[in-house]
């Protein structure tokens, strides 16, 4: 790889010592002193509204002349109602409870050693993340909440929506008399970034949040402990024993709810014994919600029969997340099939069975290796709001520290603290 | 950096492979199952005892023969009562709750679906450390206890020993009926090691344990997730309202105990206030139990005047984790000073007050960020055995998943089970 350019490392360097100064006013601030910051920034929001909507007009008529897709343009926008939204979210982080000085375990030992391990901050916590806009702000009202300092990169097609954002958070800050390098916006070209990455020591965290490729990119290139997000090759799979009623709902509610997020299911696995039954109604349910459908033999001759248009899926097919209204069909002939085909291409997000038959849900259940398993309920459940988080900064596909959908308590760390009486060891 | 040998990389990929599968097996093992197969090898350790003397006496001639100091050797060396005292270390673990399973946290949502996060084994560990063979043995066991298949990699030095043990656990676990592949020795060069670093996908976690250069390399090297362990450049500082006879047994403990080993303390802080009055003596007695004093300016005078010897501190001295009898010293006007000397060169795993002032010891606790903060103790009380966890597999310094002593439920990671009833969302 190339040396990266000194002065971007420079500039991340002074950037992440000033993140790191504010973040120990922030690791000692009360909880009231945090909501009150938080509410005053939805307020300095509120009031900003135009600044930040010609900010972001600037961004729309760049995308426009660069051919930027309506999909792209519309999550890039912000109208005063979506402002007003943005603001409200950093209103609702105040509401929720202070991860911060929890007491997550203790105890008193023999000799009378006092040990509590206590929920603090990370430090300073790095956010890389594509073109939504209100990530910006999400991040930086559950990085206070949390007690970090935040230093965000979002993708360029929003640089001055994102500029003008955090300059009215900042200056929110300092009118709150805390510090503004609470939240720290990092421009500059991809050495920036990269910089960021491999600032080790300086940086406590770094969560990446977008499309695989960028998600690639950090993981290989990061020297700073990174928690993977996002990415989601999820299985919808119909044993011999499932309510076809049941199943129906899920699987088509999993694949066509929100195709483009990463809890939508993108293959279909269907026992033998009910694909008869079944899989004609479902085909031809998804296929009139527009969904493409890419089959194996077994599925294919009854897509066939039942007249519901089909690709033959490839090999490729398998390990694909489409983000898209497409699926992926298969027929298996036992649960063991389904979940060696899930061993096999899954990506560790969220897989979901349908089945009446109690054996098979707790073998799927436990010999799956997911964030999450569902049993009879949608894929498009896993999200930090839906599992009652309140917030959510990602969806964690690691194993390391957080898996799944990562909150508050996910953006802190332990400290043990142990208190005595004079105690040496002998 | 030179590129891996490839038949290094087939080589643990091959071994990692059979690990996972292996692993499966395991994850699946009940408490009752897993205990039975602790005993059995522990059974089979003692059993063993002159082969696996035999081979230790192998290294051990090696050891002579190259030149190994006699605290290297004495480290390296396993006589019958110490293979019993590994063996025992197994029932131990035998003897410990099985962090399987644990529910950890869960709740219904209103819509019905019911959320449980449960424990569950990582997968595949991978362990790199240095001499001590029964590292070897420990680590072993607390992966089967945890249902994760482990690949250690053990020091050059203690190669035959490692070998023979692993060969007979191996054949334990599959008397037992249970996979051998829960347990992979890894052999071979340089490349090997670095093969296993970059097994991402393959391997779920990499704990180094060893010295600092061992870590900082598998730190660098490693491209699957790490847990920094063991690098303690711990402070004792006692403040103005100290209790003067506890700074002296917890500074001297702290220090001499057994300066080998992470939790030692290598730096000593004192008040100005206190100096004058407690330094003569503390420093007396560090000498007298053959501690090096390497002070400042206001501390060697003091030693001077005493009639201790010491030699000047420079700024390396502040950095350095001596690992040995010596010590640096520094006069401080205030906590405020001592906070900042210990944020500038501390490590983060243990750092200490000696205290009487609540509003002292209340702010040393929550500002200063180290994976333990004691007060009025000894830094030597940072270690699971002493924490109740019954095992330690090593001492985190890093602000990710694990902090501070390791054992059985930071082998493991966590899945949401949500069950519903037909849920989908609208």
């Amino acid at each position: 790889m190339a040396e990266i350019d000194p002065a971007a490392v420079a500039q991340v360097a002074t950037a992440a010592r000033a993140a790191r100064v504010a973040s120990r006013r922030l690791a000692l601030l009360t909880r009231a002193d945090k909501d009150a910051a938080l509410k005053a920034l939805a307020d300095a929001l509120d009031a900003a509204t135009d600044r930040i909507v010609a900010a972001n007009a600037e961004d729309l008529e760049r995308g426009r002349a660069s051919g930027m897709t309506q999909g792209l343009l519309d999550r890039l926008a912000l109208d005063p109602a979506r402002v007003a939204a943005v603001a409200r979210a950093l209103r609702d982080v105040a509401a929720l409870p202070d991860p911060v000085g929890e007491v997550v375990r203790g105890s008193t030992l023999a000799n009378g050693l006092q040990l509590r391990q206590v929920r603090v901050p990370m430090g300073v916590v790095g956010m890389v993340y594509e073109a939504r806009p209100n990530v910006t702000v999400d991040a930086a009202g559950l990085g206070l909440k949390s007690g970090n300092a935040v230093i965000l990169r979002g993708g360029s097609a929003a640089e001055a929506t994102n500029r003008a954002l955090v300059d009215v958070l900042r200056e929110a800050l300092a009118a709150q008399g805390l510090p503004a390098d609470a939240v720290t916006l990092l421009e500059g070209g991809r050495d920036a970034v990269r910089a960021l990455l491999t600032a080790r020591g300086l940086v406590d965290l770094i969560i990446p949040r977008g499309g695989a490729g960028l998600i690639q990119t950090v993981v290989t290139e990061s020297t700073v402990p990174v928690i993977e997000t996002g990415v989601g090759n999820c299985h919808v799979y119909v044993d011999a024993a499932a309510d076809l009623d049941k199943a129906l709902a899920i699987a088509v509610n999993s694949k066509v709810h929100r195709p483009s997020v990463c809890n939508a299911a993108e293959s279909l696995l269907v026992h033998e014994a009910v694909a008869a039954d079944f899989l004609p109604k479902v085909l031809a349910e998804l296929s009139g919600a527009g969904v493409v459908l890419h089959t194996d033999d077994a599925s294919g001759g009854l897509a066939e029969r039942a007249g519901v248009p089909h690709e033959r899926a490839t090999d490729e097919d398998w390990a694909t997340e489409y983000l898209a209204l497409e699926m992926s069909v298969r027929v298996v002939p036992d649960l063991d099939t389904a979940m060696e085909h899930i061993r096999t291409f899954g990506s560790g997000h969220t897989e979901a069975i349908v089945t009446e038959d109690r054996a098979a849900a707790r073998r799927f259940t436990q010999e799956v290796d997911a964030a999450v398993v569902m049993v009879n309920a949608s894929t498009r459940f896993t999200d930090g709001g839906e599992f009652g988080f309140g917030a959510e900064i990602g969806i964690s596909t690691q194993k390391l520290h957080a898996r799944g959908p990562m909150a508050l308590p996910e953006l802190t760390t332990t400290k043990w603290v142990v208190e005595g009486d004079g105690q040496v060891r002998s």
